[in-house]
Parts: structure tokens; sequence; C-alpha cells
């Protein structure tokens, strides 16, 4: 049993820890000898790592109430399109964090591939192909700004481009709002699609410049952010999801580089080398304001055989 | 921004550290310069130790949609009288080490008074007191054992017995119930019973040898238990809660030393100087046939000038 450090029958006894050390290894001890490995060391850490939160903080029992509520509300607040345990999740960086370790790779060499970041609840596995240099905008909004977006996907050890790369994109519109999230103003696949890069593994294809938006500001996640003096917007955003058979895939967000929420993103989820600069131009042949280079970066799949993407968890809105 | 180590124009960087360094840092600094300072403390504390915790076990993405869906389902499980995240802290400790965080005193000569445990939510304000040598059996149980309860509460510095101190008492009827629920087979207050010491620092009542309980075998509490390995037993015990004007008082359950659960006590309540040895006896005036002595160490308000007692948390059942 845990023991409080003293002999049981007089107060008398020298007591070096100022709290019981084995507490935390009689909890974790308690675990069955039939445990599944990746159990008992999931939840070792996870206990491991409570208890030191809770005695470095040396929580009250009032803040530990305070804790034990607002875990319930969590729950409580879940609903259809509202997955509020995600949304804390990611306030806390927790999505990304998870996002960087299952998705990093860095060569013997240094060499990195494209960041990925977080998929988000809005990717739809029925995107259709669209021909290189067609437009996602089935429905131009009044402030939208018609963007000419075009790239390179390469080989990130070689530097060759790669033929036949699926690059899928997925945005906004300029109400902040998904097309199926959005049936009254926008129709179906609209700022969704999937190109397929030429022999020189170029792609070009046209959409709008994204619009930054705010998470849902109610509930338990706002109710952190507020805690925490955090405002709740996420900087503008266009969805990528780039996969090729011979080559570990890579998802990501991509941001304007003159956005004013880059430093302070509600979900943690911008890194350096997905910002695009959208550069103003003039007398575009289909009437595009701003012009966008992206080059993507790939490793063979000899470095992550076994890379599995995230998809369809979409019980969540506005992320 | 949160950087991948990358300079964002070509993939060729030496990244020493396999995760980003800076991750954890960039998302604590989101934390506005006005936060509360205990706050700050908190949520800093918290989100490193969330990292940490992730980090060390490389979680998958998989295993953390497992995560959130589990946190989701705490508050959906939650229910009056059903405290779920309550009860998943107190299957993974985190009460009665709050509880030891809140509550343990050695003094300078490494004295310590009577170690606490967790309070549970079944003490009552409106417990009557009774004379000493009353019984708190208000309704005998076919299957219960009359017990003869007596013990001095002692200074724990000079030994000495303190009077006047207040001896609140509760139990489990033998179905492992509480007089409020279980109001068929029980009157109120019965079990439950307030003592005043003498001018020896002296009490005695008589009330009935605790039987141990299952804790609620539905609901994600009890899925965590499954998980790993353990049942859901808590051994029989007896509440106390001791106070006094000058003494720091002293909140605890106290064991059967011959409890099949002492070791592994779903909530992880049990301290080596709260079990109770019950010895047969013949003859008893009142019919009892198991004695028990137990002694309380109380130290001196100067210690703990700020102690307070967590009271009447009562969304919870059976603990």
């Amino acid at each position: 049993m845990a023991t409080n450090g003293t002999n049981g029958t007089n107060g008398v006894k020298n007591n070096n820890a100022k709290y019981d050390p084995e507490f935390t290894k009689h909890v974790i001890g308690l675990m069955a000898a039939e445990t599944k490995p990746r159990h008992r060391e999931i939840l070792s850490s996870l206990i491991s790592h409570l208890h030191d939160f809770i005695r470095d903080v040396e929580l009250t029992q009032d803040e530990w109430i305070i804790g034990v509520n607002y875990v319930n509300s969590i729950g409580q607040a879940y609903k259809k399109n509202r997955n509020e345990a995600w949304r804390v999740c990611d306030v806390l960086g927790v999505e990304s964090l998870v996002d960087e370790i299952n998705h990093k790779i860095v060569t013997d060499e240094g060499i990195t591939p494209t960041s990925s970041a977080i998929l988000g609840p809005f990717w739809s596995p029925e995107t259709p192909f669209r021909d290189l240099g067609a437009s996602v905008v089935q429905d131009m909004p009044k402030d939208g700004q018609l963007t000419f977006f075009h790239g390179v996907i390469k080989d990130a050890e070689t530097g060759k481009g790669i033929p036949n790369c699926v690059f899928d994109m997925w945005q906004a519109s300029t109400n902040g709002k998904y097309d199926v999230f959005d049936p009254e103003n926008q129709t179906r696949h609209n700022l969704r699609g999937k190109f397929r890069t030429n022999e020189e593994g170029k792609f070009w294809f046209y959409c709008l410049k994204p619009t930054e938006y705010a998470i849902d500001t109610s509930g338990p996640s706002a109710d952190l952010l507020k805690i925490m003096g955090r405002h709740p917007n996420r900087p503008a955003h266009i969805h990528m999801m780039v996969t090729h058979d011979d080559y570990v895939g890579v998802t990501a967000q991509l941001y304007p580089n003159d956005d004013p929420w880059l430093e302070t993103d509600t979900v943690c989820a911008v890194k350096d080398d997905l910002l695009l600069e959208f550069k103003p131009v003039e007398n575009e042949p289909k009437g595009a304001t701003l012009d966008v280079e992206y080059n993507v970066r790939l490793l063979s799949k000899k470095y992550k055989p076994d890379n599995t993407m995230l998809m369809g968890n979409a019980n969540q809105d506005n992320f």
C-alpha cells in the first residue's frame, strides 16, 4: 500500500522527502501484469507527468475541484460538429505536437521535407480532380481575390521535380466557412481541388487568397483562451495534402506571410516554411490579381515506410 | 511563431533536437502579460508536462484520437451523483495526492500528525452529536458486527490527550451504502455521529465493523480500470474528521488491517497509520463482538494556520 512515511504507531519519524516518494510508483504498480505493453507505457508516463504537475504547482483542493469540473464540462459541451476535447487540445498545442511527432523526418544528411501541420476536420475524400490551370472558385464571393497559385513538387534530396504527384487543396471562403458547412452560399466542392503534377513536377491552378477566422468563442475551450488572455483567431490558410506512391506524403496549411495572426495562431500550427507571398499582378489572363509560388519538398518513402495520414475525423467545426 | 528548424527555402539544415525544442515555450508564451500569476504557474506546468508526456511516449495520431474521445466521454457520463472526472482522478491517484499536498505536515523535529486521506462525498454537515458511549447503529443489519471503538486524541508533540476535540465519524452499512443514498434500508444519520473527547482526550462509541465495496463498474473510469487490469474494490473503511479550535484537523479513512484490498485500493487512499485491529471480545456490556482502539495525533495550528478542509462536494456515489 501507499505509505506516508510514518511508522504507524507514533509521529516521530524523519521524513526526508516532502511528499511520499513512493506514491506515484505505487499507483503505476497497480497495473496488472497482463496490461498490454503500449497501454502500460502510455499510462505510466501519463500518471508520472500528471503527479509531477500536481506536485510542481502544489495544487490546492479548490484548484483540483475546478479542474474536475472543467474536465466534466468538456464532454458536456460535446456535440455533433463540436468536438470540445479536440479544441482544448488544439489550444494547448497538442494536435500540432502530435502532428510533428508523427510526421517529422530528418535524413542522416540533415535534409527535411516540407513541414506538416494539422489536417483539421474539413478535408474531403471526394474532392474532384481538376485540370492543371483550372480554378477551384466555383462561387466567387464579392470580396474574393482571385489568385494564381503555382509551384513545383521536388525530391528534397535531388531537387528534381516529381511527376504525377497529387496536390489536393481546400480552403474556406471569405466568410470563413467551408463548402459543406455553408450550403446556402457555396456549391459542393467549391474551393477544393486535386491537381496532378506534370512531367516536370509542376502544378498550377486558381484559388482565393485565404481569409482568417476565429474559432468558436463559447464553451470550455474559449474559457481556457480567456484565462490565458489569448485571442481565438487562426491565420488565414490554404490546406494542402500532397501524395505520391513513392514519397512520404505531406499534409499542411499554407499561410499568407503578412497575416496578423501568424505568431499567435490559436492552434499553434504555423511553421516558417509554410508561408506564402502573395504578389499583386496585372492583366493576368484569367483576371487574377495575385500570384503566389509555393514549392513542396518530399522525401522517399524509404524514410518512413509506414507513414499514415490521419483522415476524416470530421466532428469539428471551424479550424 | 513556432518553427520546425528548417529555413523555409530548402531542406538542408542540421536539426539537432529530435523535435522542435522551442515549441512548448512558444505555446506557454502565448499567454498574455495580464494572465493571473497563479493561472500562469498552473497552465505553464500543465502544458510542459502534457507535452513532455506526449513526446516521451511518442503518441501516435490514432492514440491521440482515442484520448480525445476518452476525455469527451468523461463529461458525457457525468450526471447527478456521478462525477466521472472525479472518479477518473481517484483511479489515477490524483485525489490522494492532492490530499497529501494540502495536509501533510512534518515539524522541524520530524513529528507528523495522523495521516489524512480523501474525504469522499458522504460527509454530512448535519451529523448529530452523540454522548460518549452511544451507538451510531440506528438500524442493525443482519450481518452487522457491533464494534466498541475507543481511543485518545493526543497532541503529537507532547503526547498528552486533548479535551474537547470533535471526532466526527461516518460509515456505510453492510450493503456498501450510506444512509442518504439508501433511504429504504437506513434512517437518517444511521452510522454517523460526532463525539466530543473528555478531559483526558478520550472518546468511545459503538459502530459496525466496516464492509468493503466496489466503485461503479460502468463508464469511462471503469474502462480505465479494465485497461490497467485493476479491480474496482475499495477496502472497508470508517471515515473520521477530527477537529479542534487550536489544532490542525485531520480527515481520514480507517481500514481493518485484515482487509484484502489494502494494497490495491482503487482510489489509492490507504496509509500505514490508518489501520485498525478488530479484536474479538466476549460478554461485552452492550453486546459488541469486536473491540478496536485507535489513537489520533494532532499538531498545533501554529504549523498550518490556514488549514482548510474540503467539504461537501457531494456529487459522487460510492467511494
